[in-house]
């Protein structure tokens, strides 16, 4: 039988009502002939109660005792859910994730997913079992100690198990109804998208939407995993919800997908650095060395020896950012008169695969924005991607003026 | 190294100041020079909460996904008491059930311990690592499930852990500081014991004494296995609590070692009973059957070939125990005339080792009652115990007739 993979996610699981209701569906499924393999969170809030003791009791945790303690949430969730489904008389039973085994590497709390067996469980489907639960966000180390996968790990689970299995799609259950062209509360034009290519939600992903883990894109990605987000709290139907496929399987899309934003950025600007050869890689070495995620980077044109040096890190890093380049200038590894944190911006990208045949996208986008008055600050681009940081009081103008200047209202 | 066994009940490791707490009991023995397994339960209430899921979800629940989510309470305590004992500097890791693997019969929700292979922990001792904490109350079945030994399991898999290492000593933390020669709500007189033969505790525990599970009791008889009880909320000695121990440890005892009480029995009486062969096994298989813990039994003298039948059950197996024996007479497979429930009664019960080499513990035993004006409705004995059926009103003063005539309050 075709298998279909269904991954719940916390609020989707978050009491004995919610299971029950995703039980249901997954009842539907079974009824249409699919093994299904359901693959669960924690109850919504359990796991950080559960990180919460670990990190009161030991400040610089044990990652493989954090990771053993903060993986029970989903196996009570994988055990109720398997009674649940029994009392819809579906054949169903749970697997920790050691039981499977689901084999990953030892890097605990974020241990990558490397094998998954499937005999174990395809044995049992054909016994006449049609419901495998498993724990997400889980596996188990070379050594045989449990493993969590970090944040958001269970898409990657879902996402691993419908490669394993070679599953028909992956349904990934949350509390959105899908994809957005761009983040609703902005712009009630927003759109829902019916597909999305896997490049385009892989660059939504990092520019902080949070519909789905980034790892569990890349791996979708890569194994070829259709993949389809969609609420649990809606009704059911084959075409809800917004499916992350290849390109291939787009046949007509925008030029532009969607426009995303991030109000988390701040502005870092070194004047008067010395430029010589190799003064970037001290500047970014450091930075990175002292854990901060550097986003975008512009060098100014060099003046009588002397340039700025642009940057762009989460405002929570500014800081530890600082911090790094006082040091080094401390110790003499640096040059440079002043460095200017800007925390009042905001990050406004454009994402499209089409991007990559039509030009004239990022032409178009400096316009729109000038036309508003919004001066750009900062420009970086990718194949399929172009973002700018703009004052953060033009942020919400700035996403509604591209949304409408590229239509994205309107499906293609 | 000496290796001690030290298990910690639900309301010694309620909270993170609970388990911190215990963790510096088990840092004293470490500094001592023991290799120590402690044996954690889930915290207070963490169980009930788990079990409620399970029932709300599914009232006759699969055993099997019950135990996988039952066990979950303990493997969270397991890596919090793990990662408190780092944080004192002690080098500890936490084991879950499946990963010693504690291997269990496959009766889910009631499992025995079958195996419990040392070679994993002694490995990581011989590394330097000096405590290895268990989550109690679990095992693997033959099948690779998880298995839980039922309530109370924790004390068993400390005695099975400790035979297992050949432990110095098992130590029980809970929140009573020893076994008392009776109730001390019933006697201030109540004495607490320094130390008590198996035997003694194993009718005291079956008598409803709630200190240990009987399981564990008959366990560390069988490998003579010292237990000591004592209280996680009292100064650390190494005399505090009472030692469960072979009689042959027991230098100097009184022939009585306590009084134990029950209030929730109730004595029932089949009048007129034809009496021929067979009878009791037909009533008694009767009640078996209906899953009636029959205790004690006395059949009168035969007068005409009928006979009266007295056997005392739990209060609250009183109405099963009545519609067993109308279901049978229904079918004509049973002939009496009445039976008569009646709640309003106690059991009464002296224990000790010394009754062996005794006589007339039985005999002062019904004079003291007597002489306090007390009648004895029923009358069971074993080799190292007494019990009595009275009315319920005279059990509090039979218990102080007898604690000061047996004078328990005296050390021997």
């Amino acid at each position: 039988m075709p298998v279909l993979v269904m991954k719940f996610g916390g609020t989707s699981v978050a009491n004995l009502d919610r299971i029950r209701r995703a039980a249901k569906r997954v009842g539907v499924e079974v009824a249409k002939g699919y093994d299904v393999i359901v693959i669960v969170s924690a109850m919504s809030g359990k796991t950080n109660e559960l990180v919460g003791w670990v990190e009161e009791t030991s400040p610089l945790f044990d990652a493989r005792e954090y990771d053993a303690v903060v993986s029970s949430g989903e196996n009570v969730t994988a055990g109720l859910m398997a009674l649940t489904l029994q009392e819809m008389d579906v054949p169903a039973r749970s697997w920790q994730g050691w039981q499977v085994p689901v084999k990953t590497t030892s890097a605990h709390s974020s241990a990558r997913i490397e094998e998954i067996p499937t005999d174990n469980i395809k044995a049992k489907f054909d016994q006449g079992m049609r419901v495998a639960v498993v724990a997400g966000f889980q596996g188990i180390s070379p050594e045989g100690r449990i493993t969590t996968l970090g944040r958001g790990g269970s898409d990657t689970t879902a996402v691993a198990f419908a490669a394993a299995f070679g599953a028909e799609r992956c349904d990934i259950y949350t509390d959105v109804d899908g994809v957005y062209t761009t983040d609703p509360r902005i712009t009630d034009k927003a759109r829902k998208l019916d597909r999305i290519a896997f490049e385009e939600m892989l660059e939504l992903a990092s520019l902080g939407a949070k519909v789905l883990q980034t790892r569990s894109v890349e791996l979708a990605m890569r194994y070829k995993v259709k993949l389809r987000v969609l609420s649990s709290f809606e009704e059911q139907s084959d075409t809800a919800g917004t499916l992350v496929c290849d390109e291939d399987d787009i046949m007509e899309s925008n030029v532009v997908a969607g426009v995303a934003h991030s109000r988390d950025e701040a502005k870092m600007t070194l004047l008067s650095v010395a430029d010589r050869p190799g003064i970037a890689a001290t500047i970014f070495t450091a930075l990175s060395d002292a854990g901060v995620n550097v986003d975008m980077i512009v060098q100014n044109i060099s003046e009588e020896g002397r340039t700025d040096m642009t940057f762009s890190c989460p405002t929570d890093q500014v800081a530890r950012a600082e911090k790094a380049l006082a040091d080094i200038k401390a110790k003499g590894g640096l040059n440079f008169a002043e460095l200017i944190a800007d925390k009042n911006v905001a990050k406004v990208s454009v994402v499209g695969i089409g991007m990559r045949s039509h030009t004239g996208v990022a032409a178009k986008m400096f316009k729109v924005l000038s036309g508003e008055g919004i001066n750009i600050k900062v420009i970086t681009t990718s194949e399929i991607k172009i973002s700018v940081l703009i004052d953060r009081k033009y942020m919400e103008l700035a996403v509604q003026a591209l949304h409408d200047a590229f239509e994205l209202d309107k499906a293609a």
